[in-house]
């Protein structure tokens, strides 16, 4: 089965913080790497539909996102859709733009995302981002992000006996995935004795357990697949999109150890794309902090939520495990610009499933099935999507 | 034509001020408003998709807004998105939950929309609203909207004749049908003298041809026509959906007496519609400043630009008139919660196309085709819906 979609083109400017530039000029760097990946040119003038995933308005002052940044794009002209869901933005964005094809609505649509966190001062972004948990019930209690995962870490380690080693082995892995990454923003080797002797952030997370602050943009083409071929030689065919939503505040759930919107995006993807966890070649998953990774693997159905830590300990996911899970370096080594997040995993999978991801010794040995796991908050909303080589 | 998709449910809660209610209360008031208009049970289970517009992180500083919103409305589990697109943001929730239905994602899907204005004081609505324009060209300039909308008045004007009291007998007209909306904000006549003497907004504005504050929510359910009478015995079909986005500065556009975004919107929505605006029997437009809905006849194809005036000053767009265009009162008698709106305008062609329009005197006789026109910003990005009895 399939969507009836393909990738025909997809773009990220580099990760990292870029004082210098611009919001609308880092839209425009994913828009000319985008476009660098067609084949054959496609006028502007064809893309008949437009999703953008920002959080944004928070920290640009910037409203009107949509037109604005396809102005910055050079696209103006189609509807265009500012979607907003916390850090997987640009997951539904990717989703929505999916849609707008399947419909019939447009032939070729466009999502993109893209956050400019160095335009506000730390500080302003903790405030900022504490938003996207449940103000009235979680952050007005004075809780943060980093302490409800680090409560969810807690948890998976009491419940599953689940170590501080592994889960901080996911930030080795991943920082150790992006140095062969040209575009990835911490591109240093992390010492596991080093980053769980790091400072205090929230316990039993050190500094190392979380990504940074990052800026970023990202743009994916999607067209419907008999008409793909116009474009480019080697499109990517979008085999499964899936969403789901869940209660906001950790509190309302009944387990802290799964994610519910993240087993229902899963198991819509999957059942849409006819295939299971087994098939999955690689991953992109949402690892805001180390323990993301790990509860991804069990609501991703890569593994019993009891063994996900072993996933790490016995390096099955690492870059030259059995089932690689980000490669491009994750959140955590990669970057994090929480609106360019999900269009940025997808632009990993769609070069690895090409064959032409950059950077020494980073392309896998074709892969055949990518999957891309983007979460909102601590859960309240979550993306899944699914490629597979064509 | 068709899109293949129909409403079946459409609800709306009273506009107005509501300082003692919360915004998940509004959007709960929504959806029992919304559930009424069933003629038989749908479980919340059944809705697979929603789309939940909204200006509103920075006026209620709650974030990851479309699960908080699924929350309050006893629906979390299915994808939810969170749509902002300014003041256009429900129409294009509603467009983007039709293609999700024509697409097959989803059989039944939500489309929401909600604003809770009086969260803020006056001073910081004005500020908060303004990011909709273009920040660096325009607000950074000290251009507001009264201003920008105050310039395209003066420009009509000038060019095509179009008099002070036509413009302002907008909201005369529109003051007039809110006197009949039991759910309409502001319920009472305006003189035409009082309104042209009322206190300078931004000339040629006064007070009176701006829209207020307002807090309100609106909630509709679509689903696949084949399915549409399982909930419903009066499903009202949606014929069209369009989109169009333009610059989102005015002195980047050719003229400032057409909004390009929206004759691009109307023309997709009439195109898959496959009618034109003779065949439109009433319409709800965006009349934020009275010139918006003179604006919208000559973007809608009511009339030449040039005559636009006239249809206000000859009655044509008069609830009894040829071609009743905000019967509900529109934006400036009814009320413009931001993110409710495009959502609110259709809750409004639901019930006139079904003859259930609530109020003495209201409904219209027999309506068969609806047009619901939102705008966000000045025009950089607009949705068209085009609506038809069943």
């Amino acid at each position: 089965m399939s969507t009836g979609v393909s990738i025909i083109a997809a773009g990220q400017s580099s990760y990292g913080l870029f004082p210098d530039r611009t919001l609308k000029e880092l839209f425009y760097d994913a828009r000319v790497s985008c476009f660098h990946t067609l084949d054959r040119s496609l006028e502007p003038a064809a893309i008949d539909e437009a999703f953008i995933g920002t959080l944004g308005t928070g920290g640009s002052q910037l409203g009107n996102f949509a037109p604005l940044m396809m102005e910055a794009a050079g696209l103006v002209g189609p509807p265009a859709t500012h979607v907003e869901n916390a850090c997987a933005s640009a997951g539904f964005a990717f989703r929505a733009a999916v849609m707008a094809v399947a419909s019939g609505q447009a032939q070729i649509a466009m999502a993109g995302g893209i956050e400019k966190m160095s335009d506000l001062p730390r500080e302003r972004n903790r405030s900022w981002l504490g938003v996207s948990g449940d103000v009235e019930w979680e952050r007005l209690a004075g809780t943060n992000f980093p302490g409800i995962y680090a409560m969810m870490a807690r948890r998976h380690m009491f419940e599953h006996g689940t170590t501080k080693a592994q889960i901080t082995g996911v930030a080795v892995k991943n920082r150790q995935n992006a140095i062969a990454n040209p575009k990835a923003q911490f591109r240093r080797a992390l010492d596991l004795e080093k980053a769980l002797g790091a400072p205090m952030l929230a316990d039993p997370f050190t500094l190392s357990d979380a990504c940074g602050i990052t800026d970023g943009a990202s743009m994916i083409i999607v067209a419907r697949d008999d008409i793909a071929r116009q474009y480019t030689d080697r499109p990517v065919k979008v085999l499964g999109v899936g969403g789901g939503t869940d209660y906001v505040a950790v509190h309302d759930r009944p387990t802290m150890t799964e994610l519910a919107a993240a087993r229902r995006a899963a198991k819509q993807a999957y059942d849409m794309a006819g295939l299971g966890p087994d098939q999955i070649s690689l991953a992109e998953v949402h690892d805001c902090f180390t323990i993301g990774e790990i509860l991804s693997y069990g609501d991703l159905g890569f593994c019993e939520t009891a063994d996900a830590g072993r996933m790490i300990s016995d390096w099955t996911t690492a870059a030259d495990g059995r089932l690689p899970v980000n490669v491009s370096g994750g959140l955590i080594g990669k970057g994090h610009p929480i609106g360019s997040t999900g269009t940025g995993q997808i632009y990993e999978l769609f070069h690895q499933l090409r064959g032409t991801a950059q950077g020494e010794g980073r392309q896998l040995s074709n892969p055949s099935v990518g999957l891309a796991h983007n979460v909102g908050g601590s859960g309240g909303v979550v993306a899944v999507t699914i490629l597979g080589a064509a």
